[in-house]
């Protein structure tokens, strides 16, 4: 199992993305990560690191990077030597099994759509986004990759991360749930009601539409969206949950008594800040692409990094994408 | 200044919705509040209240009341003498200045329509919401009304919710930003892209797109956006902050010495809890009708309640309807 990371991706620094290697590595013994930046660097990097899984630990000269707010069509037009599109290279050529990324996570899926194609029969590839709630994760799809979409795409959303939670949230038959502005059918948008119909009419395990009160509540496996309303979804919850931090904060800091007991509390908030912290969270995998490709937050811990590299393996290894294609053909008729 | 009350909306009561009404008189002497429900029970309900704020509430009767999942639609058509058709019905022959109703907010906006019309030019009237932020409140618009927009619809919210922002938070010109997934101009979806155009052309304070994480910063006045990213925005505010709460309390239960902790800082804690908390906010301004509504949460306190009739007699009493009007005049090539 060979999983190439994007040693420059993410906004703090490749140290961390290299320590997060290095705990995938200590976990599994048969994982060997592909580090891609540019050779010198890296060796430097790696240099002073012992270990026996060092040994485990290659580097791959890819001399550019793109940055978190380059367009992701002209860093895959422009940047032929960047870390993402060597590494989904080297996915398409057999030299990794996935590609793990903290970088821009446009121009991630770009290169990936660019280097591996789609899966047969998939309309739009997506990014899929695990949340937290009070119980399971949930996970959330599209997160920002089709901004327009039809119902159609949404329908294959459903599909592609039902087959995804099957496998990483280990789920026999994930529950699907369509979000909306109501729970009752006929709520919704244009879109929402067109996808609503589709889902009904699917043997999917589809319990009908959602509202976003619900998805912190873990009572359903998957929600599906367009990317527009999935990343708003996912970009306001993180600052909420910011935000949130702050204020409390500011409201310990008001009184002596309280900030006494914050001294007793803070183990406890720790735990609360880190269960609430999307960094923390692995990866979201791009879903959709003939090939495993997951994109990290860019401000992702190096136990995140760990955690995405095992996704991406566990994704390979359990073959995600024959099962979303299997699926999908039996709706080929729908889509 | 004279209020219209549903005191039978909402999902706590109509006793706490009297309250309101009492601390609202309370602190307004030139305050009239209209209580609109059964008129036997309600007279039963204000019979064993005592106070000088007594003798400025009165009651209209309204039999019928509306469910909160009841269809607006249906509502509106069969229920001619609900509380919210009665209340508007006021506002319409000027026996009431303004409408405030915690019940079903979509047969709410359906009644005001109906009974009030819109204001000359707009095209869709909508929900405007405050969110806390870290600084002041931000206000989003729409946040239900209108699912499906066009960018001449958001547009329009643009200017009625900078209207209201620079009465209700005292803004001078308030800025305005356009919610996307993605600050650079050209980033969203197809709707997006067309109002920021429009946006950008004129001569409103827009300062461009804002994204999810910016809305809990409160560096920006009023957001715009379509009725459904605004309401799941809103409602995965709103899971998110209560499941938040949720998780902080059992990470404080798993030991003792956090249980300690909590002693202390609980009070700050409940501040914290109030602030995050959209039933304390007010209540929602209906804008775009050709009079003065406001739409409170079914939970609602009689603090938000008190505030939300505060808020419906300083829209009447500042002509918050002849400023959105005044500025549409100058856009009217526009839309």
């Amino acid at each position: 199992m060979r999983i190439a990371l994007d040693a420059m991706g993410g906004d703090l620094g490749s140290e961390l993305l290299i320590d997060g290697a290095l705990s995938a590595i200590d976990k599994r013994p048969d994982l060997e990560v592909v580090l891609l930046g540019p050779e010198d660097l890296l060796k430097e990097q790696v240099a002073h690191r012992s270990g026996t899984g060092t040994g485990r630990l290659s580097i791959v000269h890819a001399p550019q990077t793109v940055s978190m707010h380059e367009s992701p069509v002209d860093a895959v037009r422009k940047k032929k030597d960047s870390t993402i599109m060597v590494g989904f290279d080297l996915v398409k050529t057999g030299q990794a099994d996935a590609m793990v990324s903290a970088g821009n996570s446009g121009a991630t899926m770009a290169a990936a759509v660019r280097k591996l194609g789609r899966l047969k029969g998939i309309a739009r590839p997506g990014i899929a986004s695990l949340f937290p709630t009070l119980k399971d994760p949930v996970m959330l799809m599209d997160i920002g990759a089709n901004v327009d979409c039809r119902s159609q795409h949404l329908f294959q959303f459903a599909i592609m991360a039902s087959s995804c939670s099957a496998l990483l949230l280990h789920k026999d038959r994930p529950t699907i749930g369509l979000l909306s502005i109501g729970e009752e059918t006929g709520k919704g948008n244009i879109l929402v009601k067109k996808t609503h119909a589709l889902l009904q009419q699917s043997a999917l395990n589809f319990i009908g539409n959602v509202e976003g009160r619900d998805v912190y509540r873990g009572e359903v496996d998957v929600i599906v969206c367009d990317g527009f309303v999935g990343n708003i979804s996912l970009k306001i919850s993180e600052g909420l949950a910011e935000a949130a931090m702050q204020m409390l904060k500011v409201e310990i800091m008001k009184s002596l008594r309280a900030k006494i007991g914050y001294f007793f509390i803070r183990k406890a908030f720790s735990s609360f800040k880190k269960r609430l912290d999307y960094a923390e969270y692995g990866g979201a995998p791009l879903l959709g692409i003939n090939g495993v490709g997951i994109i990290c937050h860019g401000s992702s811990s190096s136990v995140a990094i760990c955690n995405a590299i095992a996704e991406a393996a566990n994704m390979v290894e359990n073959r995600v994408n024959d099962s979303i294609v299997k699926t999908l053909q039996q709706y080929t008729e729908q889509v």
